[in-house]
């Protein structure tokens, strides 16, 4: 078994410099094309969107890059700490704003909502902001979400999944962090445990109930390479862990697509009538 | 000219009977096949999201839909009285939530936003507690934006054009109407002046610079049918318009598409890896 942890750590390795040219080449065409020449990320003090701001930066140049700091009251102080951290050593611009205002606001009128629905109103609060800079700066807005997250549906539709284009959506969390360590990223910001930062000692590890290392590695094999169910649990792989996760790949396909337009013509919107982001550029 | 007009709008005809039933069954399907029994529809009075709350009525029942009433401080005190009918008539829930506290919080910090970007921001902050009440009331989100606008992009990006479902989305602002007459959605409502209701006197028409019946006649011909720019030019469209449009259509695509993400894998999300969103049910 322990061999077989290590060989299937390696399949999730990447070629970091590769992989940073084409995503510094990538942020750029994107942004450009458009007409543009600056972007705007919402900078959580995590290695994801920290890692997301330093391509950002590389791609575009310091003064185009605009991070917003978004702490709600109970968000950890640390969090703030280390996105500043992020900001002084890119040397970008940044504003922070805090939406405990609006958050609280909503929330005197539904003063029972779980702390699920807190988190998703947070995440969509966060969105509205993003897409108001954009608006005012004329930027384009950077998406954080890794494939991990975005494969699992660990995150919020229409919040922290919304964005023009996202960089990272094709990293595994694994492969993201061997990125963020070529990148330099802050070490304590590479070592800090992941979590959304809705409550205190919250962890996305103990949430989901297994490791990114573990998952990565079956979703490697699954989604990527197509193994079969039966080759899986030739791997090594548990039965209930596959049930599980492709539970949550199912049920969250809902927040990896449009909104589903009922179809009466010929032509119908996402089905018929379909182009590229760029359509026309 | 005058007989060209009258062939134009016969080809926006629709079979009010047949839509009525296609999409009465749609969101019946589509509701209950992911396991839901109600929905949620954001409801401003106007045509279009007063027809979406009788289609949801008769599809599921009057006890199973919820209709959201999110006024700000300057929306027209008409739009809450006719949504308040439409909710009398149909016999179905109502929630009023003021949005003007979590508005004004955040404008607070940015006293100088324009007209525009206030608007984006409450179509934004109405979709987030839709979701909030999707998550509330375990209940699908239903889209209230016409084929119209979501071609012009006469819609805010993770506002008023994000949901689950939408019913009305292949049909035209003036097949809208045809449907609406059929569904006998107060004539009140059905007589007023389409607007987004930001400021008041606003006009869809007016901001837009033509006409429904116009873009509309156009917009068939030229997506539905896809009739060549010559074959239009022909039939009689001015040249300047039809630029226009296509203007339109063109730079607001990314509304109608998911976030790009950089391709690094075999498989990536929306791109090799696409399934409805129904998949696995």
């Amino acid at each position: 078994m322990k061999n077989k942890r290590v060989m299937l750590s390696k399949a999730l390795r990447i070629n970091p410099v590769v992989v940073h040219r084409m995503l510094v080449d990538f942020i750029r065409e994107e942004v450009h094309k458009v007409g543009f020449h600056k972007a705007v990320v919402g900078l959580s003090g995590g290695i994801d969107s920290s890692t997301v701001t330093a391509l950002a930066t590389q791609a575009l140049g310091k003064e185009n890059v605009l991070a917003l700091l978004m702490p709600y009251a109970t968000s950890s102080t640390e969090s703030v700490t280390d996105a500043k951290e992020v900001v002084q050593q890119l040397g970008i611009r940044s504003v922070l704003i805090e939406i405990t205002p609006m958050i609280d606001a909503y929330f005197k009128y539904l003063p029972e909502a779980s702390a699920l629905r807190r988190g998703n109103k947070m995440a969509r609060e966060r969105m509205s902001i993003l897409y108001d800079f954009s608006a005012k700066e004329q930027a384009l807005v950077l998406g954080t979400s890794n494939k991990t997250e975005l494969l699992l549906g660990y995150g919020t539709q229409y919040g922290d999944m919304a964005s023009a284009i996202n960089p990272i959506g094709d990293l595994y969390k694994t492969q993201l962090r061997q990125l963020a360590q070529h990148l330099k990223i802050p070490t304590r910001i590479q070592k800090k445990v992941p979590t959304a930062d809705l409550w205190a000692g919250q962890s996305d590890e103990a949430e989901l109930g297994f490791t990114y290392l573990k998952v990565d590695t079956l979703l490697y094999y699954w989604i990527d390479e197509r193994r079969s169910v039966s080759e899986l649990l030739e791997m090594g792989f548990d039965k209930k862990f596959l049930e599980l996760v492709q539970r949550k790949i199912q049920n969250s396909q809902f927040k990896r697509r449009l909104p589903v337009i009922a179809k009466l013509s010929q032509r119908t919107i996402d089905r018929d009538f379909r182009y590229g982001r760029d359509w026309g550029r």
